[in-house]
């Protein structure tokens, strides 16, 4: 059933007050529906809904909220149901939990927690955001390389209940050092008298610690991994991150980079619950520092006045040029970072891809400046016109190179190519599109004597 | 060892034709590092570098490569190759593989294929693209509910080499039709005598064979699924789609919206190889249209041109102001077409959503116009620098409001919200910009008499 029909039905039995009904739909929906409900119905129902969950189940729903709606749950709990909750949650969404509480919170907390859980969450609560460590979890199936398939399938079945995934088993030695892995299908079809180290495969993909979380996300979906093993400076196997872990780390990293694309700045959590002041204080930065960016254009004008005084109707035509610079530019720069971000375009193939995006500027620009030329005949004359389509087809091939350009440089000087955003390329593209335009009609109309 | 020191390694070894060395290399490298290697040295080596893998790798790498690759490799091959190669693959990569030839090179190898492959291959490929048909696999584990996992685990056992994934197991009734799920995870660590029907769940997550394939990416990404099943109208199983496709499935359609965030079309394949027609055409569409709409600013521009004439030094700002409108109109609208295409934001959020960005762009337009006032006052005086700062509060307003707006306007009309596309936000906010600019000048300014 979709979510909309289930959520009516709940939204009715809550108003009803059918204590027999809301427990037959909680039972029976997806957790990730529960938790979107839960999420938009905060007005003293969120609690008791849960409520209605056995305690692992209530416990997996909790990881499908969002960061605000677990805080505001955890502070109305007390600590012995926290505590409960903790223990029954998985160990990468415990720390994440752990990390919104306060300090004082935090240590209450940790005196009522078992040494082991205590340790691990200490432990993955400290990784830095953004990396490997932060998003990992510690509930992974780990074996000695010389057990045998048959006594290692015994010690799956007895962690796998608190595993995060038993399908993808890592060999260790007695250091906890990772040697190889299998998976439990290649275990299951095996002999069960072979070793471990027999089947497993050494080729390993692993990550760091402190990889980030963006090549971790890309390693998983680029080796089609089920999970990613995530190992110290000793070559110590500490955790794993998951494929459902990394899907949700490739969304965020998406949405990031197209917030970038509009010189937006990353927004923590929701845009629904973000807080005005930081949507305000994302977007406000390069949108103030572009317009100082334009006095450069303004300065360009400033300096061709008395052509614009002699020919007003250059005017006209002003906004028109200048976008079109800055959309062709916005085009090449976007197609650049999204090809560098999938891998599709590496830094190597620049020199390729100017040559290609050269010729496709020039066919755009002729086209495009057919299309004003028409316009600008009947609004203003042949000869502005022709000033107008000449200036087009500069600005559009300028625009192109500058927004494909741009990302290469950006990457070349060590900074993210996805800076190159639609704001800052139309900025640029303005001001040399200013000097083209009124450079061209200068020179084509002459200056006034 | 990463792919750059493994492909510097294979092309060195291959420069000085050391067999052993490519032998050992191309064993060694994961399959994804050994299709991008191909990829881009495609020159005589590809064929005989995929030739050092066994064949049922080989087959499992061809999955790897980029469709024109694909086609190529496969049109140097003979029937009888192909046909082994085919019968290697699984059954989605044979089905894409095989639809990227010409019909009577399908009739040829259909007719060397065993009946039940050539049904299955027929159907498989007959499903639109874009659809849970179309990137569905029909090598999936389906057993009778009526079975005790012991009986069930033989036979996962027994399909187990030709399944994509033995890890999720669909039971199915005598005429195919999909009860329930269970997860060889479960089936492990259950009683050998339990029955299938007692342990699976029957609350389903299921996609048409007709469900657009971002569905059944969001789908998987939500409910965090190894495997999604997909029925067809009769509700029997026919497919399932596994997690690492869906992940694909999702890069593919972030890459998509963020072209369409700049009014680029759909580009088929890599960036490296479309041709540059296509690249020409995918742009060209928009950015004409755009230049028809600005008619509209260049007509405010015509209708305000006494007041220009007098205070000349007003175009000085013209394009900072028709740029900052769209600056902050684009920063609007993909913060909202994202939030949509992540399910952050839902239509009926509008309202609320409205009135947020009504705070956030005074806040923003304040910040600007006093930022500009600071440059006015130097370079055209207090009373220009007055006008500018007035239009530029009200220009970010608007701006920002209709790049906010048209994604819900859009979506409501039935088009996708990624068509409010930063080019076209500009252009409607620039044709609102100039008037409120010009509009206000001749206000304040007085029209010279």
């Amino acid at each position: 059933m979709s979510y909309a029909i289930l959520a009516a039905s709940l939204r009715s039995a809550i108003e009803r007050q059918d204590i027999d009904a809301i427990r037959q739909l909680v039972a029976e929906m997806q957790l990730a529906d529960l938790a979107e409900f839960v999420q938009h119905e905060q007005e003293g129902t969120t609690l008791s809904l849960l409520d209605y969950l056995p305690l692992d189940k209530r416990a997996n729903a909790f990881g499908y909220l969002e960061e605000e709606t677990q805080a505001q749950i955890a502070g109305e709990m007390n600590d012995t149901e926290l505590v409960e909750l903790l223990n029954h949650m998985s160990a990468d969404e415990r720390a994440d939990l752990f990390k919104l509480l306060d300090e004082p919170r935090q240590q209450g907390l940790l005196r009522r927690l078992a040494q082991a859980e205590r340790d691990d969450l200490r432990k993955l609560a400290s990784y830095e955001e953004g990396t490997a460590g932060a998003v990992m979890t510690s509930d992974y199936v780990a074996v000695p390389s010389s057990l045998d398939v048959a006594t290692a399938l015994d010690k799956v079945r007895h962690t796998g209940p608190n595993a995060e995934t038993i399908y993808q088993i890592y060999c260790v030695d007695d250091e906890g050092r990772l040697l190889g892995t299998l998976s439990l299908r290649e275990m299951i079809l095996a002999n069960p008298k072979d070793t471990l180290a027999s089947l497993m495969t050494e080729e390993l993909v692993v990550a760091k610690v402190d990889t980030p979380q963006e090549e971790v996300a890309k390693l998983i979906s680029r080796y089609d991994l089920l999970a990613l093993p995530v190992t110290n400076g000793g070559d110590r196997l500490v955790g794993i991150v998951t494929y459902d872990d990394a899907m949700d780390v490739a969304e965020e990293e998406a949405t990031e980079d197209m917030h970038k694309g509009v010189s937006v700045g990353k927004i923590e959590g929701s845009l629904r619950s973000a807080s005005l002041f930081d949507l305000y204080r994302k977007r406000i930065v390069w949108l103030v520092l572009l317009v100082f960016a334009n006095i450069f254009s303004g300065a360009g004008i400033a300096y061709f006045e008395e052509t614009i005084e002699a020919y007003i109707a250059l005017v006209f035509f002003l906004p028109l040029l200048v976008d079109s610079g800055g959309n062709a530019g916005s085009q090449a720069a976007t197609l650049m970072v999204r090809g560098m971000a999938t891998g599709d375009v590496r830094t190597r193939d620049w020199a390729k891809l100017l040559g290609r995006e050269i010729f496709v500027a020039i066919g755009l620009g002729l086209t495009m400046a057919l299309a004003v030329s028409v316009v600008g005949i009947f609004r203003a004359g042949t000869e502005i016109a022709m000033v107008v389509a000449m200036s087009m087809v500069l600005i559009v091939i300028m625009g192109s190179l500058i927004g494909m350009l741009l990302p290469f440089l950006l990457q070349r000087l060590r900074f993210d190519p996805a800076t190159a955003s639609a704001p800052l390329v139309t900025s640029v593209a303005d001001g040399v599109g200013v000097l083209i335009y009124f450079a061209i009609a200068t020179a084509v109309l002459g200056l006034p004597t």
